[in-house]
């Protein structure tokens, strides 16, 4: 009945250096820059075209999405950036190597920031420079709207409105839709469409720009899911993801 | 009181080519590449910070804007691409070259076709494979309303409906506006804002990638307007413009 695309930006430079990144706005590395366009060349091989593009308001999803369009010839698409989006908020830990935090406090407690459902890193001082509060881009937003810290819980939570408000609407007046996004909204998206219980959710990993297709019935519920291009590939990639955390 | 940007994409590789382009959607070359950069350099030097973007929904603008805001560091400012703010659409010349077409039809008749207010060039047969009407980015406009060809007055009735009612409430509601535009569809703005004469209008040209910062009063009544960066290289950039049509 419909179909709706999920690419989990190129590799970042703080994937590269194995970093918490969350909200921090970092861009892609060469590699990164090669998976996007390797995802839109994928697209364009599979007869994919779309009507409206969302993503959020991080530029390695935003040159993600950008670099996609330009492989599949259609960088006139309507895109909205939507911060609702972005990446979970990663607290205090942005910026910092997950492996010396896994030294530094052990390997349980790194799974426990990176994949608990419902434990937060520690919050961001409001004050701290790391701290997005003053940040123009999200001005918009109302007083404390912009977070500390998250949970994957927080992050669905505020995923959610968005896809009730905006993308579901727009898939359901028969736009085909791509989004451009980070493993954790997209996580969220995949919990909430598929269903996925909140302990299991956590050990479901997406690998960087590879594209994810959804094909949805009429009341938006997915009758399957696929990667486009290298199935093993896009395997190995989703464990390399999962093995970050250790020390 | 207010501020508005407008910005010409980029040589494009028409442009170098000498051929006339309209709504063929050609990508910039690396000269027009460097100059986009160097207008998002040249803003961001300045000091300017926008809220909301406007450009066409052809790539050399398009481009162009995603080049200067990459620049500027704000990937993630909005975006609206609207067919309105298209280059003029050129008919029959569409890919033709300009002084091919004066040795062909004289210095005159060119002269005409490129700078009269009222007079089109010839008019695309609607089967001709450059035809628009095809175009699934246009799929949204009623029956006839992609242009087969225009004069620089039939581009002024379009893209005067544009700025009405999308970019100037925009800027009556605080935001600072930043248009990546074409040369036809930036002299529309031009005339408009100016007031200039429908013969005077003609002999203005815009260069490719150079800011041009418009000052406007509560009524958007301009009260100045400047090129950024190097006025002399402005001017020589419009005469070469000028230039482009002669045997």
């Amino acid at each position: 009945m419909y179909q709706l695309v999920l690419i989990r930006h190129g590799e970042s430079t703080w994937n590269l250096e194995n970093r918490f990144t969350g909200w921090t706005d970092v861009d892609l590395t060469p590699t990164g820059i090669a998976q996007a366009r390797e995802s839109g060349r994928l697209l364009k091989e599979a007869g994919f075209a779309f009507d409206l593009a969302y993503t959020s308001v991080l530029k390695r999803a935003i040159r993600t999405l950008w670099l996609a369009l330009d492989e599949m010839d259609c960088t006139w698409l309507p895109v909205k950036k939507d911060w609702r989006l972005n990446e979970r908020h990663y607290g205090a830990l942005q910026g910092l190597n997950k492996a010396d935090m896994a030294r530094q406090y052990g390997d349980e407690q790194v799974l426990v920031w990176r994949r608990s459902y419902d434990t937060p890193p520690p919050a961001l001082d409001p004050a701290d420079p790391r701290s997005e509060r003053a940040d123009r881009r999200y001005a918009g937003l109302a007083d404390g709207q912009v977070p500390l810290t998250e949970c994957l819980k927080d992050t669905v939570a505020r995923v959610l409105p968005c896809w009730n408000d905006e993308i579901a609407p727009s898939i359901r007046a028969g736009r085909r839709v791509v989004i451009a996004a980070h493993g954790n909204s997209i996580r969220a998206l995949v919990k909430y469409l598929d269903g996925i219980g909140d302990a299991e959710i956590v050990g479901l990993n997406i690998p960087n720009g590879i594209p994810l297709v959804y094909e949805l019935d009429a009341d938006l519920r997915p009758t399957g899911h696929r990667y486009l291009g290298d199935a093993e590939a896009a395997a190995r990639a989703a464990a390399a993801v999962a093995g970050q955390g250790k020390a």
